[in-house]
């Protein structure tokens, strides 16, 4: 193959902004030949604003029939994720979704199944595993320098949005149309990283969300999380949509220090003795061990969707290994579950969440729902300096 | 008066320091008369350590009625606190004790009756309150500045204690010798200001401790707390001696804008307009209000015990108010208390807690342990530098 024919279902906020990077000829080896939407709109839009020759489908079918595409990138609402990925790997298309997986692991997990019996190159659109700071806080947990983990907090605010946000679409913040608020969309990117950078994965989980706190919707714009870890250690995850300006300030403790991630830098406060060390040995009450700072250099470029992009055609091209393999995809969703699930049930759940049974609470929430949307203005927006 | 006569009862380690500060002038308007011990060597410690004219009393019965002290500074262990202060108060003396305030708000609820009873000045040494980082916060907060609190989150684990710590006096550390460890002893300081700074009490605590984690001891070195305010704003409140180096940072979320304290810094990011009215304006789907980032420099002379003691006096001598009125100590006691219960039972409790429930849950714990400290080696350990 020499050059990817590459497929964009859904023009919405992300895909239009796909559509405009592989147009402009941003990702090497690959080339925009196809859309799929049922929008007017947007099938207009992408007309007016591309300049290669982009074959328009309304209809899934055809699209992935007849498109004639090696490679799709689904960027549809949350829900559709899995079916149509399922779809375009029965058809051999390599998959690149936009996160979330999907909105519960049921099916997430069949959508798992089939890329592995396809053999095709699945991909997730988990652009912050390219951001080098959480790439140098991975490798430095994953070396054995800050030793073994103790805590980790992280405090994810500064992803405000405004009411208008939410009115921008209909599906957008309801249980049916999204199945989530902030926990499965704004801050997905951070439980995934929460989870690559540190290599743990919560046991267990105790949540409070607040539903349509600062937001006039039914899904939740605020929550603290609680986990604790297999190894015992403990962690928190705060965020919210309802903060200007926000946090976002990553700790992570272990036995031989403290790293910090905030304001784009990296700081390492690492002991010249282990804690436990220190603990058993020193013998004069108020002492603690000693400790240097140290700030971390790390390339300040911004992570964007367009490193995913290239290392997953990179990846189809030569075989080369993904950044952000679409199979990963699920533990994030996990661990959002396991908030939704605890918040709703106001007690701590444990982790994995039984995927039936998530989804009949989901389908409860949607069934009993009563919420209606009082202003949809039907916006696309601009996604550039989003995750 | 012209100088108050100055009692202290109990000469560990605050109690030892405080010796200090007065016995070598460092209060202005008092002079340390007598002190109270029933340790040999404490006693001898301080005839070695004093150049006034210190009577010495073995027995808390005789240094009460015959001492002629004034005020009395009680720095006895904890449990001990309220009855001492009654005692005092019946003899008209006037009091300070050493934080916490008691162990169960069911005797310390009754020795705020007793010292209102009395007329007598009665503190309490909450010497953070004293701290000018602190005093500016609870300024910017209490005049509006801020907005309506949203958020409150404060993670404290630069209180670092080893083992020797612990091991310095066979009470230290158990439930029937000191009833509590982290959230009872270092970190209470904190809860203090937690309340006191944003002028919240939480309604509600949800909380996980972790008992000898870190520690060979029996009481709690690791806590995690989350709380809803009436106003429904939240907080999180985490704390462990078991980290090194420490956190100290306290962040407060309020509609215009958010304050930070860390490293002896308090940052203000304020809002040129109200976040709630941003959002009900705005149109335009990713916006966030603009912002200022405004350092405010605070006089970073460290708040200690001194500050605290000359308050007291000046407040016997004049009638001038106390930065920490003694009655206001069950505050922190309050929350303390309700993140024990939380724990113990594993579920959300509500503010206040039952004094008399929260005193047999005590009980129990007392009554069914079965923990013996190893090695105690009954350390008298310096406390300068730390709360």
């Amino acid at each position: 193959m020499s050059i990817v024919k590459v497929g964009i279902i859904g023009i919405g906020n992300m895909g239009s902004s796909h559509v405009q990077l592989l147009d402009r000829g941003q990702i090497e080896g690959a080339k925009l030949t196809a859309i799929c939407s049922r929008n007017e709109g947007r099938i207009q839009w992408v007309k007016n604003n591309t300049q290669g020759d982009v074959q328009v489908y309304q209809d899934k079918e055809t699209f992935f029939n007849e498109s004639g595409i090696d490679a799709v990138i689904i960027a549809t609402p949350h829900y559709s994720h899995p079916e149509l990925a399922k779809e375009a790997f029965r058809k051999g298309i390599h998959v690149l979704i936009e996160k979330p997986a999907g909105v519960y692991t049921k099916n997430v997990l069949e959508m798992n199944d089939a890329a592995q019996a396809s053999g095709r190159v699945f991909g997730i659109m988990y652009n912050q595993r390219a951001n080098p700071l959480y790439q140098k806080l991975r490798d430095l947990i994953h070396s054995g320098e800050l030793g073994e983990l103790k805590r980790t907090n992280w405090i994810v605010t500064d992803i405000y949005r405004s009411q208008s946000y939410y009115d921008s679409s209909k599906w957008r913040a309801t249980w049916k149309g999204e199945g989530g608020g902030v926990i499965l969309n704004q801050a997905l990117h951070h439980l995934d990283i929460w989870q690559w950078a540190t290599g743990l994965m919560p046991k267990r989980v105790n949540a409070v969300s607040s539903f349509g706190k600062y937001h006039d919707i039914e899904v939740e714009d605020e929550v603290t999380a609680y986990v604790e870890y297999e190894n015992k250690a403990t962690g928190v995850f705060i965020t919210s949509t309802g903060e200007a300006p926000g946090t976002n300030r990553f700790e992570v403790v272990g036995d031989l220090g403290k790293i910090v991630v905030e304001n784009e830098e990296l700081t390492f406060y690492r002991l010249k003795q282990s804690e436990r060390e220190f603990n058993r040995l020193y013998k004069d009450g108020f002492g603690k061990p000693e400790y240097q700072k140290i700030d971390i250099p790390v390339k300040s470029e911004n992570a964007n969707h367009a490193n995913i992009i290239q290392n997953w055609i990179d990846s189809i091209m030569t075989g080369s290994p993904l950044l952000a393999p679409g199979g990963e995809g699920v533990k994030a969703l996990e661990i959002s579950n396991a908030i939704y699930l605890s918040s709703w049930l106001n007690q701590t759940v444990e982790l994995p969440v039984d995927p039936d049974y998530y989804y009949e609470k989901l389908q409860e929430k949607i069934s009993t729902s009563t919420f209606e949307k009082k202003h949809v203005t039907n916006n696309t927006l601009d996604v550039k300096g989003t995750h």
